[in-house]
């Protein structure tokens, strides 16, 4: 039923997606009435290609995720991933509680063999590019095994998405060598050394941006702050950016003159085009959107799962995890 | 002996800052004819306020610390934290290798009662001001009584340097509620919000710049992944704008007009002018600059541990910690 603003946002980002792209068919999970409002005003209709099938209940931004499986087993969420368990739909995609998301697709889905944990994954822009980050937040202690299938995972991801044949795959650590502790992020590098990836090695949080991978390995809890931290740095910059502009009467006419690129700049740097984050690791594919998504924003989350679906992420993450010989403990 | 950079910058910043601030001495710890060299260069001399203590090893940036430690008992890291300890100066300021620094520090000086862990502080800019925030590395692994200590510590210094009557803590966490795991976190809560400080709450990586608190508390590993992605951020955000200002006449007639307000915007958010990091909980001061600091950067390392020798960094965190009760476990 689309996150913090509703169908509103959904729906025009499914009608901006369904005029981009002819072979793409959608079906609008949720409450009837809203959505049928939400068209109308768009002056747009159901067809073989728009469909709407009907949930009864909504799953609320902050509902704790254990009631949202337990006592809405109606609602928007839970029958999108039903549509995705049983064929209908190829993927599922969400702007709503990711927690409630995660612990319902879990439960829908189930674990792809091989693999004992999901994570979240997304793109972040880099000097050069974008990166793949995981996790960021579905796992919060992370075992050195669970960081190597998201290695796996992740090189899968950025190779069927991307088409790069040999992701470079890096290990989120820190620069301080003789630092002790951190031994499950030690192990997970003997791990993802051995695994049939291209892994590149230890990477620091400036290599992120840097461009230095493709992939990014963390756990959920740093990977979730790396993401805000990252989110409230480029807020901050661009306040004080805008505050600088707003001086005095000299620096508001530079403004004018600086507009155009500025704008460029910002168009390079949204984070709109970044949006969508997917679940990976379970039997189908379910793509998050940001909460406060607008329907650009929201159209970006929709293609990407398009493109993964595209690509067979889920079938080539399966192949890969058999091919994966389990190594000594 | 300066870092990346060696005594040309560690003895500019020096001179510029006896210039500055006619209470404050220098004692230039290190091989005696690199430091008269670059003094020479200043058209500088020695005087009752800038004197040389000779010292006649140096610790490479990339030597491991535990061999620093052993082996290099007279570089001038180890020299300048015997003067702290012997109380001929009251604080040592050392750009070097940052795992030395630390072994070092705590091998001569020792932790102060109560502490168990030094933490590494440092400031970042936020929208409307700055934050304190540590461990930026030191502790890989905390216990939660460590991220405790990191709380109390925080609070002492952000009250003791910026004279805020009850700086507001916050501990750094990630959203999801639902989401298991994380004990040390929920623990570490538990007992910052039992401890006698201005304990905030659970903060969110985005809060950091937001300026939502006055002290970010988490632990090493984390602490470095925020700093170290935050400079690549704006690392990379700084060399895009570049980038699209180059790109054709136009651009760079719009560069010439912004120029004035965009570097009043640069030097707002210069992170030269937050260089400076300390080791807390130790008996004595020590403080660390950006191994890559330049005169400009590390004068303001050297102001920063001015200002907290001429308020007590140190005492008050002793007696801070004195008067706070041991918890049940």
């Amino acid at each position: 039923m689309g996150g913090d603003h509703g169908p509103k946002v959904t729906v025009a980002a499914a009608l901006e997606l369904l005029s981009r792209d002819p072979e793409v068919r959608i079906i609008l999970v949720g409450q009837p009435e809203p959505l049928r409002t939400a068209l109308l005003k768009k002056r747009a209709s159901l067809s073989d290609r728009l469909t709407i099938h009907a949930a009864t209940e909504v799953v609320a931004m902050d509902e704790p995720p254990a009631q949202a499986l337990k006592k809405k087993k109606d609602s928007s969420m839970r029958v999108a991933i039903n549509l995705v368990k049983d064929g209908t739909a190829d993927c599922a995609v969400s702007a709503g509680n990711t927690g409630a998301l995660m612990a319902t697709a879990r439960f829908v889905l189930k674990m792809l063999p091989g693999i004992e944990r999901p994570a979240i994954a997304t793109t972040l822009p880099t000097i050069n590019g974008h990166v793949y980050v995981l996790d960021l937040g579905a796992n919060v202690d992370c075992e050195p095994e669970h960081l190597q299938q998201f290695g796996i995972m992740g090189s899968i991801l950025a190779s069927a998405v991307d088409g790069i044949e040999r992701p470079t795959v890096g290990l989120l650590n820190i620069g301080h060598e003789a630092i002790k502790g951190a031994e499950v992020i030690k192990r997970a590098a003997e791990l993802l050394r051995a695994s049939p990836i291209n892994f590149y090695g230890n990477i620091e949080g400036d290599d992120i941006y840097r461009g230095t991978v493709d992939v990014v390995v963390c756990d959920g809890f740093v990977g979730n702050v790396v993401l805000k931290t990252s989110e409230g740095l480029a807020w901050m910059l661009g306040q004080l950016l805008r505050r600088e502009f707003k001086r005095n009467i000299f620096t508001k006419l530079a403004a004018l003159v600086a507009m155009p690129v500025l704008n460029q700049f910002r168009k390079h740097v949204d984070h709109r085009r970044y949006n969508g984050a997917t679940l990976l690791g379970l039997k189908g594919l379910v793509v998050k959107s940001h909460g406060g998504a607008d329907a650009y924003a929201y159209r970006h989350a929709l293609q990407y799962a398009v493109t993964e679906v595209r690509n067979n992420v889920t079938g080539r993450i399966e192949a890969a995890v058999m091919q994966t010989e389990p190594l000594p403990a």
